[in-house]
């Protein structure tokens, strides 16, 4: 196996053990401390990447359905989807656009700038009960600076960090984990202008790094009797740098599918 | 670092020195020898996947665009986008609709079903030159297939085969690894009826595992300099069994962003 270890490879860790995690935890000091009790230790080039779950539980950005009082605006919107009114309330609190309503469905762009379904709100692994609802970090780019700068200021490794979402496509079935949030990478590798194998310019100009690795992750991630919702990924290649997520997101003026 | 063994973990490793594939190259003959080459062995649960253009060049898939003749419909989409006529002819050729031409864009549904730009037609790393164009496969679960009996014929293990290419997105700049063929595996897993950590059933229902793998496997196919068009894919969970690619593909009547 000498000579696999020298081709390229990447690794994906699962991050074992970690409790749930409730409204003002200290996420990093969590994370980092389950993280060294598996014996795992922090490189530079390092991706941590985090479920945007256990964020938000951290920032306690759980709301109690009953104290949500739907707007008429709500309660047409709840009527075409057949949601709860007071998710809808919430679901357009967090938005900055509907795109589209249908039965079971409600597609924004979020108030963060990406599009996905109902603002990323989630009523799954929430407090065991219906009568919760669970946002999305209030800025997910900031909660990866502070896992970033807790792993340099515990290890000293110059580590990237993902928050993640697990997001659909317009025109496939299955979600897939995607970033909502970077610190220090950025999300975009920009290829343009290199060679290809036969010295052509490559005529593909971006790769969207930060969400192929957030999909990786995904893989770890998305088994729901066993979920862990933080990964360690080791030996991805990325443009390091102070990124952030709005690099990733195509302007309004060009996007042909709204 | 062995309880870090314990925790779930995932491998990627590229093949190396894969040497550039010809037209009629035995490509299952060529890639295992290369990873036999490497040290590598197979285990039940692998996934291989493997980029599109070795498919496509090993099936003969190159047209020498100074052989076709476009239509006026190719000349006219031509002139709204931009591209060479001969490109264009090509592209109509292998679609079932077009979706969106702009300058610079053409966004089709190609004969496999799935939705991408250019119909997956390539001109980087093709002979060297601006008058080829590379197809996508004729079938690529067929191709997968193949792969996959290849390997177990070999080695005597059930793995699972993906044929990936790098897809734009509707909403986000850069591509990303996509699965367009599959063996041995459902591309998507269903985790409908699951209860979640605190026992209420799972709101999400399905993944997209095989896109996961794909973009995770994109993540050491994307360096030009480097590329390596085939990626062994170790402890990813899955749903084994008699996939194919269709099974991921959104319904047009399902369809809300055509």
């Amino acid at each position: 196996m000498l000579s696999t270890l020298a081709a390229p490879r990447i690794e994906l860790l699962a991050i074992p053990h970690i409790p749930l995690i409730q409204p003002s935890d200290d996420l990093p000091g969590i994370l980092l401390a389950a993280a060294a009790a598996a014996g795992m230790d922090w490189r530079d080039g390092d991706v941590l990447v985090v479920a945007q779950k256990i964020v938000s539980k951290a920032e306690g950005r759980l709301v109690y359905l009953p104290e949500v009082q739907p707007s008429p605006r709500s309660q047409e919107l709840a009527a075409i989807t057949g949601k709860d009114p007071r998710l809808v309330e919430l679901i357009l609190g967090e938005s900055a656009e509907v795109l589209r309503a249908r039965p079971g469905l409600l597609v924004v762009e979020h108030r963060l700038g990406f599009i996905c379904a109902n603002a990323g709100i989630d009523q799954s692994n929430v407090a065991g009960s219906d009568d919760w609802a669970l946002l999305l970090p209030v800025d997910p780019d900031a909660a990866a600076r502070r896992l970033r700068d807790a792993i340099h200021a515990r290890s000293g490794a110059r580590a990237a960090v993902i928050v993640s979402d697990s997001h659909g496509r317009a025109w496939r079935f299955g979600v897939v984990g995607v970033a909502i949030g970077v610190a220090g990478l950025h999300p975009l590798s920009d290829l343009r202008g290199q060679p290809d194998l036969t010295g052509r310019p490559l005529q593909i100009t971006e790769v969207g790094t930060a969400d192929e690795i957030a999909a990786a992750a995904g893989l770890l991630m998305g088994q729901a009797g066993q979920a862990t919702p933080a990964v360690l990924v080791r030996g991805a290649a990325f443009r390091a740098g102070e990124g952030r997520l709005a690099e990733i997101l195509r302007p309004k003026a060009l996007d042909l599918f709204r």
